[in-house]
């Protein structure tokens, strides 16, 4: 984490969830400051707070005092915890803003595609219609046992949690004695007018995306799909960070686990309209993510995951009662999270695992879930071998110079013709920065320019080199080209960062195959997930060696497997068994333990296969 | 319930809990106006609004203004709900006011005695103390599998549950890996340090009274005990107005459950410090009520049990996360309800059934715990008949003139020596007023010396006779005698209401014999419960009729049988699954529809045996 600090050359205000800095001379509001970056904040009354469109929160350094126009739109509490309007609001020395998704005029780009193969549709939900003799003073029976006796004629004698039994005597008698009751396994957990349909949802909780789904359970069809940024974020941007901010923080845990749920209730809340159902028709939730997310969701301790040797509280599958964490679904459904296998292989590379059908598969099969940390399984006769890999936060942008996410105005696609670097950018307007893809491809392809060497090393007087802090730089967009007064870079310790996220990876992928006694020539498939994992250029990747050089069609790029891993999960319990058969079966291999690691890691660094 | 409007004579104060209704002149400030009543408020600086020992809260109607004094000492919020300080608050016409108990010098007397039978110890919870491997990088088992596997070692493999896992991490390492695992069968629901006692906490909520024991859950001992009243009593007197008030009220239900859940953690915390035990220590909670306090403290829904047929939303036993209802114990504890019989009669009864061991005696048992509602058990045979009676308030003081709850100054005890009222008050202190033994002793009295007839009619024309609003009243303690300036009445209407409350219990009686086929002479015990039913003078019960005239010796005082009851269901499975045999078994009889109810009850208003 960036402490701020007062720089020489202006304040710098980092912008979240974007992940986007800028430096802004002294005295310029954050609106403006924003806009000149190239981040498009809303601001529906034209920057004169007169509406709060621009709210920001500030979560690190010191802003001008709050101003009466603010205190118009926000309560005590709000402005004590940093809510402020951008148009308001100048910068007195280094910042750390969030801006809310709903404050910008284009959202950023989420990754909620993935494939969707065929499931043997066997939900863990389903509907039974009933009718129920009224009472009388001649019959007494409780509403539940009279629900339980007409159950049973049709079922077996279900039991009845409390939560749903609140709702009971209501329902009954406004349905006129009939309705649909929702069983799961023996249990009754929710009640609904008679042949009412059954939805579930599926949350990728990742730690910078969530993506939920809509889910017809009884059909296994997505009728909805929604992504956000997760607003832990703003509490650290990746897993170490927040497990720090939690340990310093007596209430932590709960701090970050209350944002989650509130933006999944509001996610909720949207795709409950998009397909016209009730909050009270979700009747089951499947969540997936790492360890430290499913820990920080449930509302474990995470304390023990950020010291070696990193175990999680526990690896088998959980199943919450939704109501105890507040999601806002039926009182009686319950969250289903998948087993974890180790502290940094967690229930979301189960899903993939699970989405990829890896573990059906007589195809050796190497499966590589890109992100902060790198998941990758090893599936070879018979055999799950899987570890974890810190590729670092450089691909989602972060640690780069002029790094950002995947949000409007991203470089994500470079290509050199005739040595001149073409650019595309995301949503097709001037270039702000570099996202992950976007320097992945810079970076292979100044190596196949001839730009860098094998070490990283910037080669030759190219007229775009300059120096920045005494180090070289390439300049990839041009001030004069790019509307914003500024040049973006690639800068040699952009490269090097790239470096160690691609070195990491590669070793992973070395040393997996080494215990699964595989030459590199035998892996017939080589899945790649997850958002960055579906917009890099393959041939870069290869080119800068985080990757074998195996025929291309080996490769495959499936999108947000985890997802749709969830969505398996939720739509068939045959799926959930199989889930807990690949925990349980998985060799988790410990990689800075290994006696090859540091070798292996050493030479990764370089560019070369 | 009784509208506050404003009254030719001045302006009525009702006092709540205590139940007492006096007059004050305008003008006249709370601290003064509870003064000259007899109600004693803490006024630590002598009620100059410097300190909040005379804390209020207004229900209903309306007070002066709020001070400058008040302001310093309660938030807006607080402001708003009704709190207020006596000595500033001036009522402008009829108010309702609430008094905490912390504000009363005298607290009001609680029944928390009850009887203990010898138990067959068998607690539902049991603590085992294990060594746990830490882990290493060699060994990256879960906290929870390594757990497991530890437990497994001495008992069968456990099952975690996940609000118990979220300490696991840290008391694990805080206590080296040694720690005491608590067992709820096959369920870990508490860990806590090698060796530590585990305690149990049984409360009985009563529609007035709490009473609540911490119990050594491994010896069976209680080592605290401690009352309180039931803060619902602001919301509604007796279930029935407790019903309309969550029937009127949207969020209704839940205000009532989360002020008495305030309150039982209260009496939990200071139970705690009185035995040395911390709330972590609590692991088990029982808590037994009538089916209406039950449903509210669960949470369910009560309107079908203010409407006819009455039926409760379960009468099995249920078994709550005491989390879920956010009671401060140990977080994995539960919470056990046993179960209900009817819709008036509740988990308190069988609880009275199972501490008075009625099912396992050979003896014709009639057992009859006195409320606004008195429920009947009658046990003959190896039958049990219970039925619910509504005997109304008027034995908590309520609907009677000058009556009160059993708190300082209530006359508890008349005798008429040489035609002469003798009276005896709680804490010897001048009369304010009328408990409910008071009243029944002073009719039964009043009976004996010829001064009312069988029909309840003012024989002859004693000098203590007078009319208030043309209908006749005895003085039972003139003015001029308890320094209060005004006469504390026995009225007609007085009378009356003890009429329908002992015709009621009586044709009850009646009518479960009739059932039975018992005559009246062969009823070889009759256990008498509750704390009303504890301080009545058996001999005025009689001389009412209230009770048949039997042998003085068969008759029995228990106390709280209903806590008492609790008591042995927390320490006690076996005892557990018998309070489910017998909610089984007992044959409910409904009065209202009973073909001889009419008859019997208009028999029974009249004062013969």
């Amino acid at each position: 984490m960036t402490e701020p600090s007062a720089t020489e050359n202006g304040i710098e205000v980092y912008l979240q969830p974007i992940g986007r800095r800028i430096l802004i001379p002294p005295g310029q509001n954050l609106l403006d400051a924003a806009r000149e970056a190239g981040v498009e904040l809303m601001s529906l009354c034209g920057g004169e707070g007169l509406c709060d469109s621009c709210h920001i929160r500030v979560v690190e350094g010191e802003l001008s005092p709050i101003t009466q126009a603010e205190r118009n739109f926000f309560s005590e509490t709000e402005l004590q915890d940093g809510h402020r309007l951008a148009c308001q609001a100048i910068p007195l020395n280094n910042v750390k803003i969030d801006v809310p998704s709903q404050s910008l005029t284009t959202p950023q780009r989420l990754q909620l595609e993935g494939i969707e193969a065929e499931v043997d549709l066997n939900p863990p939900v389903i509907g039974v219609d009933v009718h129920v003799t009224p009472p009388t003073l001649e019959d007494l029976r409780s509403d539940a046992t009279r629900l339980e006796d007409a159950i049973q004629e049709v079922d077996s004698l279900p039991m009845i949690g409390h939560r749903t039994l609140r709702v009971l005597p209501h329902i009954l008698r406004e349905n006129e004695w009939s309705l649909r009751a929702v069983l799961r396994e023996s249990e009754v957990v929710g009640f609904l007018p008679s042949e009412t349909k059954l939805y579930g949802l599926a949350v990728d909780v990742g730690t910078t995306k969530l993506a939920a789904y809509l889910v017809d359970i009884a059909q296994g069809e997505t009728v909805a799909k929604i992504g956000d940024m997760n607003p832990q974020i703003a509490y650290g941007e990746d897993v170490v960070s927040r497990i720090a901010y939690v340990n310093k923080h007596a209430d932590g845990g709960h701090t970050l686990q209350s944002k989650l749920i509130e933006v999944l209730n509001g996610m909720m809340g949207d795709l409950c309209s998009q397909a016209g159902v009730t909050q009270d028709q979700i009747l089951e939730v499947v969540v997936v993510g790492n360890t430290v997310m499913h820990h920080l969701f449930a509302g474990f301790p995470v304390r023990q995951l950020g010291e070696s040797p990193y175990v999680p509280v526990l690896t088998e599958p959980v199943e919450i009662q939704a109501a105890y964490l507040d999601l806002k679904v039926a009182p009686g459904a319950y969250v289903y999270l998948p087993p974890n296998i180790a502290g940094y292989v967690g229930a979301d590379h189960v899903a993939m695992l699970i989405s990829t059908r890896v573990w059906e598969t007589d195809q050796t099969t190497l499966a590589v879930d890109i992100g902060t940390n790198t998941e990758i399984t090893l599936a070879t006769g018979g055999r799950l071998l899987s570890c974890s890999c810190a590729s670092g936060p450089a691909f989602e942008g972060a640690h780069i110079r002029d790094g950002m996410r995947a949000a409007p105005g991203a470089i994500e696609r470079v290509q050199f013709l005739n040595g001149e670097a073409h650019l595309q950018t995301i949503g097709n307007i001037p270039p702000v920065g570099i996202c992950g893809s976007g320097i992945l491809d810079a970076v292979a392809g100044m190596l196949t320019e001839g730009l860098l060497d094998q070490r990283g090393v910037l080669q030759g007087d190219d007229p775009r080199f300059l120096k920045v802090d005494d180090k070289g730089a390439f300049i990839l967009s041009p001030a004069a080209q790019n509307g914003h007064d500024r040049d973006i870079l690639v800068t040699r310790s952009d490269v090097n960062e790239i470096q160690l996220a691609k070195g990491a990876i590669r070793t992973g992928i070395d040393i997996l195959l080494m215990e699964g006694g595989i030459p590199l020539d035998s892996v017939d498939r080589l899945i790649i997930a997850g958002a960055f994992g579906t917009y890099i250029d393959i041939e870069s990747a290869i080119n800068v060696s985080m990757f074998p050089d195996l025929p291309r069609d080996r490769f495959e790029q499936v999108g947000n497997a985890a997802g749709a891993g969830a969505r398996d999960l939720l739509i068939s319990t045959t799926l959930r068994q199989k889930a807990e058969e690949i925990a349980r079966k998985v060799e988790y291999v410990e990689l800075t333990t290994h006696p090859e690691f540091t070798r292996s890691y050493m030479e990764r660094l370089y560019f070369n296969q």
